[in-house]
């Protein structure tokens, strides 16, 4: 078994585990910072490395288009190609193809989409959404799914939540028969440490209705995956609807399974649902936040967060090119270890952001991400 | 003295030596890198440093307009705003008020302008730009001069060189004021590891006319200068031309004090300016280029360069966008030591430019950067 449940919250759902992949191990709950392009924007791997990140996210949509699957498969796949030798998950594709994508028609056979980049047409299926992820060398493969709007009526959710059923399924078939061959491979090459074969994840989908949660989740219950995610979350709902989904869903989930709330999300909502039970998450918001000069800064120096379904007010945000930082020689937080406040003042700071310096972007991604991964560690701590 | 010449080249006019500064030692011939707005665009301080450059350049119009001169010195100067800790030289702002300010208007007190960032009108004199390089904290500051454009009249170069001098006398009376004062203060304070004063370097104008270059280098050198520079060059006259004043004037400046060639070059200009007695560079054109996707090669890993007036094809330029790199796995330079390339291929770094992500501008910036100063390092090593 690829995962491990180590301890489970006296006071909450929350969870310990750790899960084992092809690149390394994982400790959750975990965070996990998005590469889309192949780079977490403005940053190196190996800086990501010194952030202490187990494990990133990769957009399987975009680098489909660019430079191409198999064009990073010649590179030694996404680890070589960018560098990065942790695990990586991948997403299936479809949650960017319902959101990038000039046009797009779904049929029961995949969708079929037009490039954001170039207008060219594309088809992506469920057993073609699994090959670009095993060619980018994946350690995490997502299941295609249709990421159903919000909102949207009951009929149309229940509709696309069966038909993301039987996409699971075909991606499973698909991905059972490449898993074998990579096994027969390793078991040819009698290597002593035999790389591990990437991990299969589905999508539990259902939009805010529980009756359709609960089906998709049984009807994926049926099927043995490695992994269960919460889709259609984060998708324009409230903050208290998603926890809603999370309530439904993730005691329906085996408990012998990392569970992966896809997207999510706010510093709170992420202490929100790990007392819910959930493992994983991954979100823009701190990089996209720290491009827009929004920084993050913890209330206290504890190594410890208390885990409560709403926590109060543990973090302050800094709008960092507010005027009144112009002369402020303190770093962002004088009690964060991360490259940017042991060496740059919020004065410094502001006046990059303030000249459109790319610095800034950079500088201020690492203190995000740094704040993310560290919110994830005293989330564990609390939990041991 | 702060300069001191270790040795002379046999075969050119090429000069090995050391200038002390107030923050380190330079050796030169030396690369400056351009930190225009207090970062070296896309760089952080540290891994500046540890690309093992001397000394950089920060622009006096630029931060005095934007966070503003008296702000950087109440953070600790330049050095204290940025992070640095080496030797910094700092421009007058002349060149920028002539480049960038939407009007200006020339009288013997200075250059009236509009700042290119909010219209606001400033005026800039002589002491005015010594008293901001003193706010900053500068290492090596320039005397404020007009930079003529080119081509211009005769009787315009000549008007303009000798109010250049008058200006420069003026720079050098009130720095010696302020010079004083930093003395007695030094003297106050009976510390062991007295602070270096800052050096004042004057500019040598005379546009591509023989007999006003000599006119104004006769000129200034009544005036006693810690440093003499070349201006008014690199402003799109040919490289023949360059090389014309850069002979005609280097052996008219006096021999134990800096040579600095304003705004040079391309790495065979360089090499040629070397060899006609030049100990000091500054240019845009490795980091801007770098961030054009435009890369440098050596085309041979020797330590030693042959210096020369002019130099044979000793490096190549590589298009990194150019689609045969688009599954090319091996590094910018496989003899490169640089981050970059221990790091990354040139397949990645394409994908990176094509995509238009930050990281891409970063690692090119370091590549070419470090190619720059290793071929300072090969000009320091050709001379010993």
């Amino acid at each position: 078994m690829a995962f491990k449940l180590i301890k489970k919250d006296k006071n909450s759902f929350a969870r310990l585990g750790k899960l084992r992949t092809g690149h390394g191990t994982i400790q959750t709950p975990c965070f996990m910072p998005i590469a889309t392009c192949a780079s977490i924007k403005s940053l190196d791997s190996i800086e990501m490395e010194k952030l202490d990140a187990d494990i990133i996210l990769g957009n399987t949509y975009h680098l489909y288009l660019r430079p191409g699957d198999k064009i990073i498969k010649k590179l030694g796949g996404l680890h070589g190609f960018m560098n990065w030798q942790k695990p990586i998950l991948t997403d299936s594709g479809g949650y960017q193809v319902f959101s990038l994508s000039d046009i797009r028609e779904i049929t029961e056979k995949g969708v079929r989409f037009r490039s954001h980049i170039d207008g060219s047409y594309h088809m992506l299926t469920p057993e073609k959404s699994v090959d670009i992820q095993l060619n980018l060398g994946s350690d995490i493969i997502m299941v295609l799914d249709e990421c159903a709007p919000y909102p949207a009526t009951k009929e149309y959710i229940e509709k696309s939540l069966e038909m993301t059923t039987r996409w699971a399924k075909r991606c499973l078939n698909y991905f059972e028969d490449q898993r074998s061959k990579i096994k027969d491979q390793n078991h040819n090459l009698k290597l002593k440490n035999k790389k591990l074969s990437p991990l299969l994840f589905c999508i539990v989908q259902g939009g805010t209705y529980k009756d359709l949660r609960e089906k998709s989740a049984k009807q994926l219950l049926e099927l043995n995956f490695d992994g269960y995610a919460i889709g259609g979350v984060s998708v324009g709902e409230p903050s208290e609807k998603m926890f809603g989904v999370v309530d439904w869903t993730a005691h329906l989930l085996p408990e012998d399974r990392p569970r992966y709330l896809m997207g999510v999300g706010k510093p709170e909502e992420i202490i929100g649902s790990v007392a819910r039970g959930i493992d994983m998450f991954d979100c823009v918001i701190p990089s996209r936040n720290a491009r827009h000069g929004t920084l993050y800064k913890f209330k206290n120096q504890k190594s410890k967060i208390k885990i409560s379904r709403s926590p109060g007010e543990f973090y302050e945000i800094l709008r960092i090119t507010n005027s009144k930082f112009k002369v402020d020689n303190s770093p962002i937080d004088k009690n964060c270890g991360c490259f940017t406040c042991k060496n740059y003042s919020r004065a410094y700071l502001r006046h990059l952001f303030v000249s459109k310096e790319l610095l800034a972007y950079r500088l201020a991604t690492i203190h995000n991400l740094n704040f993310y991964l560290e919110l994830m560690k005293r989330i564990r701590n609390s939990i041991k």
